[in-house]
């Protein structure tokens, strides 16, 4: 196996620190759709491409793509690969969620030419603007618009400030319906690869640094509202009450129990909340969100049925009357198995195994999967910890995750006809 | 048994309407301390005393009080007999929690002046100014002044506007420490009645207009808080969370389970909140507030204990840290025994039976017990609703409730030597 450049690495290692302090806000990392921090980023990433003889081009929607075009016999449309992560950050970020995928592929490409290697395809380096939904609430504005299926009534989301989305895509010049009417996919795509960080703890507990991903998860998110009745909480004696509290509690821990049965299944309560509030009345609302993840779609619906039927079959039997509201009912993106087994043999060819994890997380490339076959590898950060400035990669998991993505390249490369 | 003259009970109907209608908020009831809208609820009280012979005075801690002085030998000290209740009212209140037993209290003196009875002690009648406690969140403010127990900690509380509760008391030209110092319980107190609605669906269960109190229940405020660790909802296993908010539904089930199968407990989880509450996030923070009470002590205290222990080792199996932290522990309130005979031997005449039952909600009476022997009788309440517009309470209903009023007094007169 042919060893990385330590150029390259240090140099990885490098940017990762520099980019994780450029931030809008003094003192911690925030970096968001369209801002000022984005842009600086951006600049960096010009100096960067130029070293490597990348063209560079912003999009209007604020993606970065760098292109490294090899020589090809004229007339000739090459393929192109696509490596991409996203640029933007949470509020008080680490430095890694996203920002790691768009610079190790960077680095991947200069890896590649430092090998010689001149593969049959273009390749095309996204920087997505923005996957967090910070700013518009709307998750995955960077690749819907590289993907072509940015939808018009996005526009007339607003941010804090009072902006709308397509005042700040107008900002550049052209008006919106025009930056709308631009977008188009990219031609001859033939495969999207994203390294990101795991976001969770399974790696770590199987102590390795690279896992492929199978699928990203089918989600669904739904409201539940218990009703009951109010009452005095000294005088109403404890056969009288209707208490939406009890209800919504019995139905935490019958969520819990259901998937802490079912293999894959992730489901979390994580808002609650009670009306009226006080602690000397009996509560006659509660309102509890679900958030509930299977890389199965069918194993979802027949989860979330179950506990639908099991919530309203115990809340009536309390006389309380229960709402299900789904806000969200999202499928599964399964990984295109070829890309997938370039990387698992990499993997295993680097680690000596690869271990195979769904993604409880969404991702760019379950957005890219409308326009093209997609394929992921993680990388192991500490305790699982994200969407936090402890959040940690150590640089030697970084390092195998960009050898593992190099040699998927070169291994997909040379299955290429 | 004599008959309650239809005039003075048409007259009671007549004042519980009027009073409901004087309020400091437009379109809803709403009566605070030290408000116009009480000056106004006395203006008419010092009118209706005048037509009933009563001497009329305002206290310090604006508490109206009404005397009856039958004419005795020259320097006897008589005894005196206080029936009393609330003047004000929650936000949005129904017109009888509170004013229902002023305004009966009155109505069993013109009552007992229309038999032509002469007992053998004054009857001071007592408004309280402030038993809800809305205005400074604190309780029996007025209680508290007439028994002289009035605590110099509570003059730097502040009311929504920013004014302490020493300047109130100061607004009348007196200084909050000379009204402080002027504090005293009346001399030769002999007993303390007090009729109020029961605020609960017993009586109502039982069929009977009128109950007798055998005493105010002890209670205990706590705050849980349950403190697990955050984690992303897709990407945590299952078996790797420490979910707050699941071990803190297993407590609210546990206190509830507790509380139904003991007899007399009654047991409330009114406030539940989520921490950071986001609904793709596992809840690192659950805090709960619980509401117990029981007529014994005893009873209540191996209850807490029991549920101590019992949600601390429940947490503990779940890797969660839990705190508790007492905010309140009150101790039951006994009613006078020979007061409460009176009152249950009244019931039984006109009613013919003598439910009793345990006061769950707190009343003026718990206050004054630290002076004198105290006892209560509830009337019916519609549906167990109150701190609710439509609180209601039947005309038939008050009226039996006057009439054991009234006999229990003379009862009384007629034991006292």
């Amino acid at each position: 196996m042919r060893s990385l450049d330590p150029i390259i690495t240090e140099r990885l290692h490098a940017r990762v620190s520099e980019l994780g302090g450029i931030s809008e806000e003094t003192g911690r990392l925030t970096r968001s759709f369209f801002s000022d921090a984005m842009t600086q980023v951006h600049f960096r990433f010009a100096e960067w491409a130029e070293d490597a003889g990348l063209s560079f081009t912003i999009d209007a929607a604020d993606n970065l793509r760098l292109r490294w075009t090899a020589p090809a016999a004229d007339g000739v449309t090459r393929p192109l690969l696509v490596i991409g992560s996203h640029l933007d950050t949470v509020r008080d970020a680490g430095r890694y969620d996203g920002p790691l995928g768009v610079l190790t592929g960077l680095a991947c490409i200069e890896q590649l030419q430092a090998w010689g290697e001149a593969p049959p395809f273009d390749i095309e380096l996204v920087g997505f603007s923005d996957e967090e939904g910070l700013r518009f609430q709307t998750a995955y504005l960077g690749s819907a618009y590289y993907a072509g299926v940015f939808p018009e009534t996005w526009l007339s989301l607003r941010d804090a400030a009072g902006h709308t989305l397509g005042e700040v895509l107008a900002s550049r010049g052209r008006s919106a319906a025009e930056v709308l009417a631009a977008q188009r996919a990219p031609e001859n795509l033939c495969g999207y690869l994203e390294l990101h960080i795991e976001q969770g703890p399974q790696l770590e507990a199987d102590a390795c640094a690279v896992g492929v991903v199978s699928a990203i998860a089918a989600q669904t998110r739904a409201r539940l509202v218990f009703s009951g009745k109010a009452g005095h909480a000294g005088t109403t004696p404890m056969e009288l009450r209707q208490d939406a509290l009890c209800a919504a509690a019995e139905a935490v821990l019958a969520i819990e129990a259901y998937a802490r049965a079912t293999p894959g299944l992730r489901a979390t309560v994580g808002q609650l909340a009670v009306v009226p509030g006080a602690s000397n009345v009996i509560p006659a609302e509660a309102t509890l969100t679900l958030d509930i993840r299977h890389q199965a779609d069918m194993s979802l619906a027949a989860a979330v049925a179950e506990l639908e039927s099991n919530t309203r079959s115990h809340a009536a039997a309390r006389g309380i009357a229960l709402r299900w509201e789904f806000l969200q009912q999202g499928k599964a993106v399964p990984m295109d198995a070829a890309l997938t087994e370039h990387l698992k043999a990499a993997a295993v060819a680097r680690q000596g195994n690869a271990p195979v994890l769904v993604s409880g997380a969404g991702h760019d490339a379950a957005v890219i999967s409308r326009i093209a076959p997609v394929a992921m590898i993680f990388v192991r950060n500490r305790d699982g910890l994200s969407h936090h400035p402890d959040e940690y990669v150590a640089p030697a998991d970084a390092e195998l995750g960009l050898a593992v993505l190099a040699d998927a390249v070169c291994r997909y490369a040379a299955s290429t006809p």
